[in-house]
């Protein structure tokens, strides 16, 4: 090649490939920490572009299904934005389930797919699918990056596009954007070619709003709220939130009011919280759930998983439910919604909790039946055969403490939920419970092992781990990582929840009987690996599986699904009696 | 509960679950004959009348990932569209992957997606996201269930939409069909109450078109045809089609066209066509380049996979281009698209190749270079050091008669199409080159295996294996599916484009190194496994591994990922001297 041609060829390369370059130096800029890449070819000039970035943390997982929920278990212990980047064609489909978690999680991602340009959609070139909005419903925003620079504009578009998506994917509620990136070959810079991050990018940062309550407003809550006596606080899904559990604790012990709080939405290391709502909402004593109902609900956060919990507040219905939420479509979980209130949680309790005037001998109940409740799962699971419930038990008591637990979805985070974290356990729940979906598990709990210095337990059944193996599939398996998996060959929920248990499928369709253990997996993914079956075996491997020194390990726990059963239906009896 | 009550609840049950009963009805009456359930609660009606149903075979596959491509496998096998059936939530996303394969490759699904009714649709209930239109562009029809019957018109209006989706779904183009049902509780039949299948449902009948020339269209187009002396016909991805193979032959025999078909159009039984194209437009001697341009290009069919040819055509470009497709949006693959015929490839070639009138010395150069480049390969191959293309060529030859060859993506398919089948062998060869990815391949040879008599062979690669490991996880293990895995550890392609290979971040972010082999996943899922290292392993592996009742195996065939990037670089340069 002439030395002219050569300068021509660079020059071309500079215009194609810079605004992809600035992508990631504008990522950089806006505190973008974590980037999953998947590879391809197509996409080789954002490889390239964030690989070579000095300041951001890159690694390449295959399977996409798995990169995007590892990526959201990233996003879920920073609060800051994972990006994602993969090839054209169906890789960008692979993302969409962990996308649909992270939109109705409300958990920031930067999904940024390569494309073919315009012109060679539909033309039957290979990896090439319809990507534009391919998100449908399940994105904030979704943006086309531009083909083309020859127009001057072309340049600012680009850039302001990717401060605009950051800045969507953080805005309230926070949540997964796209950026739909077409490119046109060359897709290498020339061997000699060197990638320069221009600082002078444009960056357009967003000072978001702290959601706080007008002294005006402030006031005339205050007033409207001291008509009820009877309060009860319904805190939804969220992550650990220290200001959050300050302002509840006060706003509870000043006024009166009650906080009930599932193990996912994180308030539960506060000691006041009722934490055995799932189980006190099987009693059957209707005086005693008629003193339990509220004049008032206050609800903040997102998802309940108690379903006895949603059963009974829409049966016992309060007088008014008021709801916290900055921004955003509002759920009526509860089905008694009359107020939105936009404000911070925080905000609302710590300016409104200064005075005394709800009723002390409800809370009081609440307390004495929470304790009961409490005293008996105690009590019933020390001594119970060793079926998943008592199980679930021995493992969350001696969980780490400043860990963190993610709950797999189906039958573990529910028995986690009925257990509940004592007061004084500093861990930090997870559960993928904005689509409730049993796939992504496993890379959720390894994209959280990865940017967090404690142990990071994953807590699953043999499907939801099976199902999401190449959760594993790559270079990073983190030693922080501890995975218990209730192994019982089987969908077991099936076996337990009413209506399946009589049908003639329940074997062959509903519980979906499978033959894997996971020892293999552990040999072919380098993790330590104990099996048990019962309490002398448990109770040896849980200290040496916790230990922080241990490594990466599997700790597989296999029961009978009909004992689980036989074992879950003699707990509820046993329950109902004890509450009566 | 009193008998009035029991009675009212029965019909309760009867007014929700019939009308999904008759779902299952009507699939049986319309010609489905194979479903894919994955395991759910909110599925439960759609999964006991399917299973319940006498004519139809019912599976169930946990993974909705494999599920789909499973069943496109079926569907390819079968040309009769697969049900699918999942849950709610994520599931129906998991989906997406092979849907949009089944859009582009033209294949009929009928994808049942069971919902929450509409008004608990963004409730924070689980598994509960925006199911309507979730396919977006890569669907042909979307169909929203009715959520209550009070309506008399609603009954009509489900059996009437069950019939138009298994319509749409055949009608050329053939592809995937979306019917969401929204389901309110209760799930299941009482354990005592019978569920019925009303023979006498509503069932609507298409009679599809043959898509045949008139008199007049065939005068007209036979006289503008015989302006062209040079005419080569490409075909394009196709199932094997015994009257378009006559067809086509008749009208090469009689008018002297060339015919050529990469490995994938399944038109390479005919002895006549040409099949070595990637290899001969590796060729640098510019008169024999020129010889072969035609005046007339003549396709049908879906996409090419040899990029030389494709990059040949765009570049000698023939004066005319006809495409012929019966309905629907047409590529212009070549750039060189001039008219599109809505006819049936077959009646084209039998109303029209009745003359002689084509330019026999233009094909004579044709079957020249095709049969020097076929000796070549047969020679170079068996000459060869132990690396990828020479194996691949190994394995097609001793590929049993009778059977079918599925490709994965990326090099596997690629390797094979350079290769080619010989003309005698009665191969039927399926990959997903309808999108492209490398996911689902596992699944959809099961799928294959699982719906045809005869051997199904999976050629795939390390990556594409490992990624689609759970379309070996269900009990339905195909005991005719055999494996045969390239396994270098990693996207071995990387090495072998130009592009990749000068960048530092080929090995830590193209190739991606895995460390995986399939000796534990053999273990896991109960197949035999070979492993073979060099050719006197192969030969002895080869010809247990494909006896008819060896069962069902894996072959992993190791290479090393840089003496493959070797051994094809000194192909490709023999290549080049051969052809000269």
């Amino acid at each position: 090649m002439c030395k002219q041609a050569a300068i021509h060829l660079l020059k071309i390369h500079k215009v194609i490939l810079q605004p992809v370059v600035n992508i990631a130096e504008i990522c950089a800029q806006k505190g973008v920490e974590q980037v999953v890449l998947s590879p391809g070819s197509r996409c080789a000039p954002l490889t390239i572009a964030f690989a070579r970035h000095p300041k951001l943390t890159v690694r390449t997982v295959t399977d996409e299904r798995s990169s995007a929920f590892i990526a959201l278990g990233m996003a879920l212990t920073s609060g800051k934005p994972t990006v994602l980047v993969c090839t054209s064609g169906t890789a960008a489909l692979n993302y969409a389930p962990a996308v649909a978690e992270a939109y109705f999680q409300q958990v920031p991602l930067l999904v940024l797919t390569a494309d073919r340009p315009p012109e060679w959609i539909d033309q039957l070139d290979g990896q090439t699918i319809r990507q534009q909005n391919v998100y449908g419903l399940h994105i904030k925003q979704s943006y086309s990056f531009p083909a083309g620079f020859a127009h001057p504009d072309a340049a600012w578009h680009a850039e302001r596009m990717v401060s605009e998506a950051l800045n969507e994917a953080l805005a309230f509620p926070a949540g997964p954007v796209h950026i739909n990136v077409p490119l046109r070959e060359p897709f290498y810079p020339a061997p000699d070619e060197e990638v320069t991050f221009d600082q002078q990018v444009k960056v357009i940062e967003e000072v978001a709003n702290n959601f706080a309550l007008s002294q005006t407003q402030a006031v005339q809550l205050q007033e409207e709220l001291q008509q009820y006596k009877k309060i009860l606080v319904v805190a939804g899904q969220d992550v650990l939130k220290p200001d959050l559990l300050d302002s509840l604790e006060k706003f509870s012990a000043n006024t009166g009011a009650v906080v009930v709080g599932d193990i996912i939405s994180n308030v539960q290391r506060s000691p006041g919280v009722i934490r055995y709502q799932d189980a006190i909402f099987s009693s059957q004593d209707e005086s005693l759930l008629q003193q339990l109902q509220p004049d008032l609900l206050l609800t903040f956060g997102k998802s309940i998983i108690s379903k006895s919990l949603k059963l009974y507040l829409r049966k016992f219905k309060p007088k008014a439910q008021w709801h916290l939420q900055p921004a955003g479509q509002v759920a009526d979980t509860f089905q008694t919604l009359t107020k939105i209130i936009r404000c911070a949680a925080p905000d609302f309790f710590s300016s409104l909790g200064e005075r005394e005037w709800a009723d002390r001998a409800y809370a009081e109940i609440w307390k004495r039946t929470d304790g009961r409740a409490g005293r008996f799962l105690k009590s019933y699971t020390a001594e119970a055969g060793f079926s998943e419930l008592a199980v679930v038990a021995q493992v969350l008591q001696q969980l780490p403490q400043q860990s963190h637990l993610h709950l797999a979805n189906s039958m573990s985070v529910r028995y986690a939920n009925i257990l509940a974290l004592a007061p004084g356990q500093q861990v930090a729940v997870f559960a993928n419970r904005g689509t409730s979906g049993i796939d992504g598990s496993n890379s959720t709990a390894v994209g959280c092992a990865l940017t967090s210095p404690g142990i990071t337990t994953l807590l699953t059944g043999d499907l939801a781990f099976f199902y999401d193996r190449n959760g594993l599939w790559h270079n990073y398996l983190p030693q922080n990582l501890r995975i218990v998996l209730l192994n019982n060959h089987a969908g077991g929920i099936f076996r337990l929840i009413d209506g399946p248990k009589q049908q003639p499928e329940l074997e062959p369709f509903f519980e979906t009987k499978q033959a894997l253990n996971a020892a293999n997996t552990a040999s072919d993914f380098g993790l330590n690996y104990w099996a048990v079956r019962n309490y002398e075996e448990l109770t040896e491997a849980l200290p040496k599986f916790f230990a922080a020194d241990a490594g990466a390990g599997i700790l597989e726990i296999f029961t009978d699904s009909k004992e689980n059963a036989a074992a879950f239906a003699a707990y509820k009896q046993a329950l109902v009696k004890a509450l009566s």
